[in-house]
């Protein structure tokens, strides 16, 4: 962006656009989407709720899209079969691309069980802006958690086409990181992302809670 | 939002989210949308870009929605009859309405032409939250501009539903503000829209390009 703002009378202006980098340089931190997948009742959402917190407080500008913003908003349109879920998730990964593009590290918790999904999703960033973070946890596990009561109503049928009940989770088979919500703590979980994060060069070293869980993360193409 | 980093290991998490006051407070500006409407070749996008090249100088938080990057992605799927218009403006408003609770200014720039879909669009926010630019210009001016040769494609029937030519324009009501680019510079205009929200306390007054055009502004419900 380029522009002169000596005399605000006689501004020249270029025409060039505020882009991306401009937004990343000003934010000072590096823009990506955090995209949480698994099934209900893993944990997706209050991961990526506390991770957001702990960014937000490190003075990261970030947002998170999840069912309560977006299924209710958005997408108030679309229902659940596969047809709809994949329409939901081509439009999530799209305003989220808009938020990295705004320089906004983006997150977003929505099941997304199936992995052509979620590949196209991943296909409209760089390699570095996309990173997969599987929620795994039992399906006992979660249906014994049932926050909103749903697996309860799938069932007993009062619910269709529930993700692990009468609908499939496609088992992500590259995710870049591995959470298991039955064996760790919530907080546990986004010390490992922020390890992660700052391994992949994603996030700067100053990150307090990133500790030596680095350690335990893939090595990612375009690694930096 | 509540946390306590002092002791990053015993982090105490309440369950409250990051919120829209959290955001605007951290970015130390108010959020809200700019949803610019007019004819094709009236200006709408030239004065969006402009203006938002002048809020990031000032260290605000913008972005914008345009055709570049809404109609490209998003909305891709979507043509132009009257429902997919409908359909594209809600969407647009939908992710507009995320952008300003993630503390954002956003600039929206689309021709929309219904007065239904406008109003659909400003009942998604608060009265303080959006401010619709009629972006006014004789069509006969709009087509000799023309950047992209649109209108003369319309002419010759190689466009169908080309807003002002084989579809409906419909005039603001009662919008908040209205530029005339036939006889203003974009400079101008911007200077007129940085006045009006100066005067509507939605920007500090230490913005040096808000001048005494703020007198030309309407009094709006919820002004501060």
């Amino acid at each position: 962006m380029i522009y002169n703002m000596e005399d605000s009378h006689n501004l020249t202006w270029q025409s060039t656009t505020v882009g991306k980098q401009d937004r990343r340089q000003r934010n000072g931190h590096e823009s990506f989407v955090l995209w949480f997948t698994g099934l209900s009742g893993a944990g997706k959402s209050t991961i990526a709720n506390l991770l957001e917190q702990v960014l937000f407080a490190q003075g990261i500008h970030t947002y998170l899209l999840d069912g309560d913003n977006v299924r209710m908003g958005l997408n108030s349109d679309l229902g659940f079969s596969a047809t709809e879920r994949r329409e939901n998730i081509r439009r999530v990964a799209e305003v989220a691309k808009l938020f990295v593009d705004a320089g906004v590290v983006t997150l977003t918790a929505f099941i997304s069980p199936y992995q052509s999904d979620r590949e196209m999703a991943r296909s409209l960033f760089t390699d570095t802006e996309f990173v997969e973070v599987y929620v795994d946890c039992p399906i006992e596990v979660c249906a014994t958690r049932d926050p909103k009561g749903l697996y309860l109503r799938a069932q007993s049928g009062q619910i269709k086409e529930f993700t692990g009940v009468a609908a499939p989770y496609e088992t992500p088979q590259q995710p870049d990181i591995v959470l298991h919500t039955n064996l760790q703590t919530p907080l546990e979980c986004v010390q490992q992302i922020l390890g992660c994060l700052v391994s992949w060069g994603l996030l700067s070293k100053d990150n307090s809670l990133a500790n030596s869980l680095e350690d335990t993360c893939v090595t990612r193409e375009g690694q930096r």
